[in-house]
């Protein structure tokens, strides 16, 4: 089937006003008389509150509102789990749990008034390791201890797939704990109308969920909460929940006046959600001729002090820690424990970049230890259309072989030993090659997206979707779908977003699923209204509405395009009918559980595969990592924008980057000792690789014009790709990230010996 | 069928942040760097253009854009006809005519350049009586001449009707022309993004037409525009179409800055549209017993230098000539005409004020040539039930008689002459009678009203309409609507609109059609959405769907309410299905074209009937009248909110209280001379009567619960019941409206001889 507008580099929509500085971020937006909050956060890692004194600082002038935990109406909030505390009331959990809420007349009171409250507490023994946490003496950070989850995958008995193995390889990994960095803070204002309808402008990824989690929090109907989103400044998971927003909201509420909370890097560090870390066993049964027969993986989660999205990220890991391959015998046990410190949540890969950080490093441990070429590795066990996954799913549609062949092919990897033409003495060359397979959208919930759209009487059709573009270009593809299904220019489509009163309900733009869900719903609302100008089309013309199709803003006869009438004329006519042409739609993947005991099921609607290798240089007297290039070649079903998911990938690829080799939050007693961009060091453009981005497209049936996605998958792959790449080069293996200068030229030292 | 909250005198959603002055209106909303724009309007009533010299003003530092006719993609506008010009080219027709438009830094920037500007004008013979300019010889306006429109009405024959009747009346009556004199005057701001859509923060009250318009006028394409409608403090029909909105548009374009327009009080009342004036001449023959057996009516509208809304309202005028009642031979011409003057547009009542202020003063006339009592005579011919209307209409649900027979009893017609009792020697009391048919919506063209309706997962909805509350409350009554019909409490809806881009489309708050028509998109709209609930909650209470009811927030098996689940859990179960509930619908009265040569057809879906008694006290020194009590009752079809009806009733009892003694524009040779509210006056709340409302319901079948509308009625009846009243205080009656105490005495002199 040939598109007209899918499979378009379509410039984004947005990125004029992005360019020239117009577009307005929550900071940006001014209210008469607005209030500045601020948050007074726990100095101890695990504490009781014996007493709040907030009497000075409500003395100080200027001071408009103090609030405690006796001011939350439902002081527990949670996404899977209501184990958090708006404000601590009782206890604080870890280093940076909120205490208590000013609001002033401006930012300097607001923080004089937090130094004003004095806060008594009773130090608690606190831990700080997700594998201390979980013993029995560990100090209990719930009431229910710190053990928060457990999952499970079974499939066949490892015990005899170890036994018929010819080699069993292990390994362990451990991974850190990153911050989303996005470039804009958490930030947020909230107005209070005269009937208490609270308004709160706050870039949040997921306006519904929040509107009815704070509804349930403010003890509100959700009719009376109205989120508003400006412009994101990045998201990559870090805006998936509620953060600051019941703060100003309560501020608001109890000082009737607008209230503005933005949050300083060092709170993004200590205070927002953060990436779990992880600590990863592999144990792999193998047959010589590189036949994966058994697995079994243990990995432990540290949740921090909530759970938050611990649980989903863990299954997530735990369903994907066989990798994108065919393994007849698995059993992974998935731990997540709770610590005194930040809260885990969301972040882009959410539980795989972890878990294929050491998957994948640990199959090119096997293909070392059986003499084989990793990607024939990769190649002889690799997933295939009709094939079921580890937990029972038949896949369609599966472009793996592809992405690897496709891959090795522009990385030249059978040239690879030529490598070593463009080495020094110092300076030694790798490759590295990982693979992924990573879930879009997913089934354990519903999460619907759906659509609105408005066929205005020249043939032009206003959009309304509730799924926010944070900065991936969302918007645009949306517009290319409705465009496409409409059969006219992306011009004569006007995409609107960003407000719960108005939007048609989404899920928004987490787990990878715009492309696909809301896309879906833009699609299915778009092929309704055009029906409505077929149905009218097909009256004009004498025909049957079965011989009708549109392309550029045209509806004509198959096979006789010149029997036509325009979108627009036809369009008119229903408008002059009194029915102006208008339709919703909704989307959602059919709900699945998996089984408890065995994981078994359909955990998520489709699955996208990549192939991504690396080519580095190790300076061997520094440990300094030179990241040359990169190819990447991801089945993304069908790129409805190539440039768009070539943006994609090259903005995970740098994400990527950063875990392998740079970030990392350094933790001492729960205390943060980096929580600043001077010491917690990200990619810059200079640390990118020359990146060749392969798209190949393996269309999924019950997606948008075949699409799946390409969001979070993308940093994936980067990362083991890396480091596969060091060993390649100067054989040595990290497997504790970041693999930083100093680490490699320990690394590099030990080996000398 | 009893309603739970439907008929109850909810309080308006809306006051409580208006009564403390935080709603925002157009002027309050700011924006960075922002222009200030004004227009050069022609100082002459009709002239050619020689030239246009803006290098002056282009000079002044601080001026940013000028744009004259040549800036106009497409300089022509207008609701029916496209006659009218943005901006003057080579001709001006009004003496406010716009010619240029400047963007300054500052409002008085902006003047001082306006005078910089240079016309070089030709002066044209100019006319300005409506009857002159129908003349072979007056000044050519347009092009095609000066004759804009001719209605006709043809019902039975008329010189038969006279021939057999035993009396033949005449009167001739003059109407002025009048001011809408919102509080809020013209006020818009316009912004452009980067990819060049236009967005329009101004109070229109048909935002979606005048998108389509403003689009023609640029030539974009509609998603390219977008209006945002803050608060509105005022409509009256004054906002019914483009004003003031190209002129901020085309220069935000051209200077890529926010531009801001705010029309003085003066440019209020000479460049916004205003009400028509009338000459209009009665003939009616009745018979001795009162029946009335022929009409002839002839009227002229001046539509001022542009046609506007002056065809449809001289329609409406000439179908309601013949009043609510009964007349089997009707002769009906109107005839619209150019005159260099103030253009005509839509006014609450919209052609029915000027036609009633003379038929019901005429019928008084002939009652009382008859000797007999004016409501006896209005009873003898009312129309009913089941009669046709002069256009062959059948009526449904006529609530006529009732209304009489209700407002002469609390008026206490039968005790009339005790009236006397109050007088002196110097005040003399009366009281008068005076009926209305009114039509709620229209068929003439598609009028369309549609809503986007979402149930939350705690049972609770927002929903989305494209009707804007223009003060009259409109916005609760919708709540009311959705609320009775979901089953739940007014305060579980919340209701949003003031967004094309967002808001389903909608015709607006004209033609008092928000009640009928965007009520019943509203309930359609609901009802599709309850059907969801009610399929979910029949499943889990395992009965048939027709088995359930809804109210207070419960579905409940008909007979056996403890077999119940709450629309809460219902919409729940539907959001964790996947399948949030959403949906939309729209209504439109069927579409119907008169006859034009008879005028016969259905020129509204429905009609609303009224009768208003008037007391008043006349003091014969200074010919000052005091209405003391009006008592009005109104056949709404049902009160969806009895406070608000009564509301609307009293505001629009003012209204006609201005028409009949106080408001006229005083133009000589064009120009105003009181275009300000010291010598133009409205009535204070001083001048207010004591109103007692009588609400009738009959209900309407097509009309949401049965009801019809209460909008633009009310003021009519007004001004004919406090001119009969006069005459039956004093025996003098006025014809040329207003009966201002100068014209009074002047009668009451002449009377004397």
């Amino acid at each position: 089937m040939t598109h007209t507008i899918v499979g378009k580099s379509i410039t984004r929509i947005d990125v004029l006003d992005k360019i020239l500085g117009r577009s307005k971020y929550a900071d940006d937006l001014e209210f008469p008389d607005v209030l500045y909050a601020k948050l007074l956060r726990s100095k101890f890692p695990h504490a009781q509150i014996i007493n709040i004194d907030t009497s000075k600082a409500e003395k100080l002038s200027g001071v408009k509102a103090i609030i405690t935990a006796k001011d939350v109406p439902v002081n527990t909030f949670g996404i899977q789990f209501k184990d958090q505390v708006i404000l601590a009331s009782n206890k604080v959990r870890y280093l940076g749990d909120p205490v208590a809420a000013v609001a002033a007349e401006s930012k300097e009171l607001a923080e004089d008034a937090i130094e004003l409250i004095t806060v008594k507490y009773k130090e608690l023994p606190a831990v700080f390791d997700s594998r201390e946490a979980l013993k029995a003496s560990a100090p209990k950070i719930h009431d229910g201890g710190n053990f928060a989850a457990h999952r499970k995958i079974r499939l066949g008995t490892v015990k005899k797939g170890f036994q018929i193995s010819d080699e069993i390889i292990e390994d362990s990994f451990t991974t850190q704990k990153m911050e989303h960095s996005h470039i804009e803070p958490h930030t947020g204002i909230a107005t209070v109308d005269a009937n208490g309808k609270v308004t709160i402008r706050s870039s949040l990824s997921v306006p519904f969920v929040a509107r009815a989690e704070l509804a349930r929090v403010l003890k509100l109907p959700i009719t009376k909460i109205r989120i508003i989103q400006p412009e994101c400044g990045g998201n990559f998971g870090g805006r998936n929940e509620i953060s600051l927003e019941p703060y100003i909201a309560l501020l608001a509420m109890k000082t009737k006046q607008p209230v503005k909370m933005v949050w300083s890097r060092e709170e993004e560090f200590i205070g927002s959600t953060i990436r779990h870390s992880y600590f990863i066993e592999y144990k792999t049964g193998v047959k010589k001729d590189g036949r994966l027969i058994a697995r079994e993986v243990k990995m432990i989660s540290d949740a921090g002090a909530y759970s938050s999205y611990g649980e989903s990220a863990l299954t997530k890991s735990c369903i994907l820690a066989s990798g994108p391959y065919k393994i007849p015998n698995v059993k992974v046990d998935g731990y997540l424990a709770f610590t005194n410190q930040p809260v885990g949540g969301a972040m882009r890969g959410f539980g795989a970049p972890q878990v294929f950080a050491a998957e994948e490093t640990h199959m090119d441990h096997i293909a070392n230890n059986l003499g084989m070429d990793t990607i024939e590795l990769r190649l002889k066990n690799a997933l295939k259309t009709g094939d079921q996954t580890v937990t029972g799913q038949i896949l369609h549609g599966v472009g793996f072989t592809k992405t690897i062949l496709k891959a090795a092919e522009a990385a030249r990897w059978d040239k690879h030993q030529l490598l070593t033409e463009k080495e020094t003495n110092t300076t030694k060359r790798g490759m590295g090659v990982a693979c992924l397979i990573y879930p879009v959208g997913f089934t354990e919930k519903a999460n619907p997206s759906a659509a609105f759209v408005k066929v205005n009487s020249d043939g032009t059709m206003n959009v309304s979707i509730g799924a926010l573009d944070v900065g991936q270009g969302s918007t645009t593809v949306l517009a290319q779908i409705a465009a496409e299904e409409l059969g006219t220019s992306i011009n004569n489509i006007s995409i609107v977003t960003g407000d719960t009163d108005t939007d048609p309900y989404d899920t928004g733009p987490i787990a990878s699923r715009v492309t696909y869900a809301t896309g879906n719903a833009v699609r299915f609302a778009t092929a309704k209204a055009k029906q409505m100008l077929l149905e009218v089309a097909a009256e004009s013309l004498t025909v049957n509405i079965d011989a009708l199709e549109t392309k550029d803003g045209v509806i004509y006869v198959r096979g006789a395009p010149q029997k036509c009438i325009s979108i627009a004329e036809a369009a008119l006519i229903c408008q002059q009918k009194g029915k102006p042409v208008a339709a919703t739609a909704s989307f959602n993947p059919p709900n699945a559980l998996l089984d408890p005991e065995t994981g078994q099921g359909k955990p998520y609607p489709t699955y996208v595969f990549a192939t991504q290798i690396a080519e580095l240089e190790v300076d061997t007297q520094t440990g300094y990592v030179k990241v040359i290039k990169i190819v990447a070649a991801h089945d993304v079903g069908k790129a409805i924008n190539p440039a768009l998911v070539r943006g994609q990938i090259i903005g995970g690829i740098g994400f990527g980057l950063g875990q392998a080799m740079l970030e990392k939050m350094v933790l001492a007693q729960g205390k943060n000792l980096n929580p600043n961009f001077l010491d917690y060091l990200l990619p810059t453009s200079l640390d990118m690789p020359d990146v060749e981005v392969l798209i190949i497209e393996e269309p999924e049936p019950t997606g948008p014009f075949g699409a799946k996605g390409v969001a979070e998958p993308s940093n994936v792959p980067t990362t083991p790709a890396i480091i596969n790449a060091i060993y390649d080069a100067v054989g040595i293996k990290i497997n504790d990230l970041p693999a930083t200068p100093e680490k490699v030229l320990k690394a590099l030292r030990e080996k000398k010996g």
